[in-house]
């Protein structure tokens, strides 16, 4: 399998991260990368190549024109008005309040924030552009002829919504190749989201759409973040109606109960039938994370991917989160590996 | 005219505002009330009372039970979940996210702040019953037959919902004090707000009732903290329609600009014609103020009391904000002189 990588992510190097009431080094950082570079090249699994630049074009059928000028003015704004630390919103259109978006950055951050635990800083929307490249470039391997590939994505995806980041998520990755495939003549893309934070970014983009399959194994809301998302009952709507399904789980859960949604999960990808499966590729469901609360073990990972490649379809696999650092790459790649397996 | 005031007010000593991407010690801090009474003292404007208590029925007729419960438990369970800071949200129920209410203390908070500067720390929630019985007790002072009194709250309350704190803000303690009134056979009160950011919590709290007009004078939201809320087209809903009234104002307006919007309110409160009127008194317009746009100088601060004063209505003065601290008791005293002079 190939992956699709680039040095640019490193362009996205915050300082800070809001957690615990405290400003911390982010839990989502470069090194991440490292781990699974390091675990590709150990069992290899195929060549690492270099993505081609597809500009924004295929990025605004997925992101708001308002949130892009956002992303590319954020922290030369910021910093000309003044402000000492990183690009952090400090407040948003709470309930009952107007959905204006303010003219002020310290407003306009808000706005365009669905979570304040992830600072903007400079180089953020450079590593967020090349990011998305991966993604596309990823998919028009598959696009090319080859059963799979691996999106290296940094930074990770499945938070943005079409006009929010937030979750160390800028642009929605996985959305913009689905997008892809369906510009290029697919009929219906499933993304199966087995990050251990709900997929809320990718749910949104595509809730009212038929012709996206959006399915998510995840921390269940009332107590994990993003906390407002990702309940069972959050089925889609309009023509999207039955293409959100949501596998909210409790704290605790080990593989064995785990892997009974990812069943289920699979059997609604196969009565859908798509023509191309992406998947949102988290490994933060490992029991060593540090931000997350599943059981997985690092053997699991082989065992799911082999069941994500009995599927037998085309597929993306798109980098999301994961920050058990040293073992992201072992738990990464073993999903890779066990896909090949099937 | 009597002052309320309670050194209860210090249990209130947050370390840490989120400011521009940094944490640094809260622009509301308790020596602001220093000031205020020592220019109350140098004036000789009249005695300072302590307040009595009123217990939570009062409160509970403005703020929600869960929210209370909320208030009451944040910090507790924030320590005891591991985090190191003060309790701060970093994530909230973002556009289109369902409105549930999360079960751990990180999401819960969240569904509870309408922003993030502001942290809960221990003493937060005595110090804001306290404000509260500060009020209260003020009003009983106007029901016992006095024309005004001086509620010298703090925690301030303008920026709280019924159910959302933020903006330094937990209980409101004007809205409170307008329901006692009503409860105690009032009619209709009026609330103006001088205070320079729009009084958000207020507005929201009594925006579907005709029983207490709201006006506001404040920073347009465009540029403006809580930039969601303010717009001029903001005017009441269901029996409401009406009687919320809001005057935003740009950056650099001086005393001549604003006292023709605080006119235009003065006509609206003789129209509506209450029974008694409660000033929310942020002092935060004043040409120095950190974090605020407005350019009052402090002999204009005079002058409105006075203009206030005119109205002839059994007055409340609720202190709201002023961060110019050195400067936050001249002015606010000379609001309560010029009230008196008319």
């Amino acid at each position: 399998m190939k992956t699709i990588y680039t040095d640019d992510h490193k362009l996205r190097d915050a300082k800070t991260e809001l957690y615990g009431g405290t400003l911390v080094p982010p839990f989502e950082c470069p090194e991440r990368m490292d781990f699974v570079l390091e675990r590709l090249a150990a069992v290899k699994l195929g060549p690492v190549e270099a993505p081609t630049r597809h500009g924004l074009d295929p990025v605004r059928r997925i992101h708001d024109a308002d949130y892009l000028d956002f992303l590319a003015t954020c922290w030369e704004e910021w910093q000309a008005a003044g402000f000492e630390g990183e690009a952090i919103a400090a407040n948003w259109p709470a309930r009952r309040m107007t959905g204006r978006r303010p003219r002020h950055i310290d407003g306009k951050i808000g706005y365009h924030s669905l979570a304040s635990e992830t600072a903007i800083s400079g180089g953020t929307w450079e590593a967020a552009q090349a990011s998305a490249d991966v993604a596309l470039t990823a998919r028009a391997v598959i696009a090319g002829g080859e059963r799979a590939a691996f999106a290296l994505c940094r930074p990770p995806g499945h938070h943005a919504t079409g006009d929010m980041f937030g979750g160390y998520c800028f642009l929605n990755n996985a959305a913009i190749a689905a997008q892809a495939f369906l510009d290029d003549g697919a009929s219906r893309v499933a993304i199966l989201d087995v990050d251990f934070h709900h997929g809320n970014g990718t749910q949104d983009i595509f809730y009212d759409r038929g012709d996206v399959l959006f399915l998510s194994l995840h921390g269940q809301p009332e107590d994990a973040f993003p906390y407002f998302s990702g309940y069972a009952d959050e089925t889609g709507a309009g023509a999207g109606e039955g293409f959100t399904v949501n596998y909210p789980m409790p704290e605790g859960t080990p593989f064995e109960r785990w892997s009974e949604a990812l069943d289920a999960a699979c059997g609604r990808i196969e009565d859908y039938g798509p023509d191309a499966l992406i998947i949102s590729l988290g490994v933060d469901t490992f029991e060593e994370d540090p931000i997350s609360f599943f059981k997985l073990k690092s053997d699991d990972y082989r065992r799911y991917g082999t069941r994500i490649g009995a599927l037998g379809l085309p597929t993306l696999f798109a980098m999301e989160g994961g920050y058990a650092v040293a073992q992201v790459g072992v738990n990464t790649v073993n999903v890779l590996e066990g896909f090949e397996d099937a």
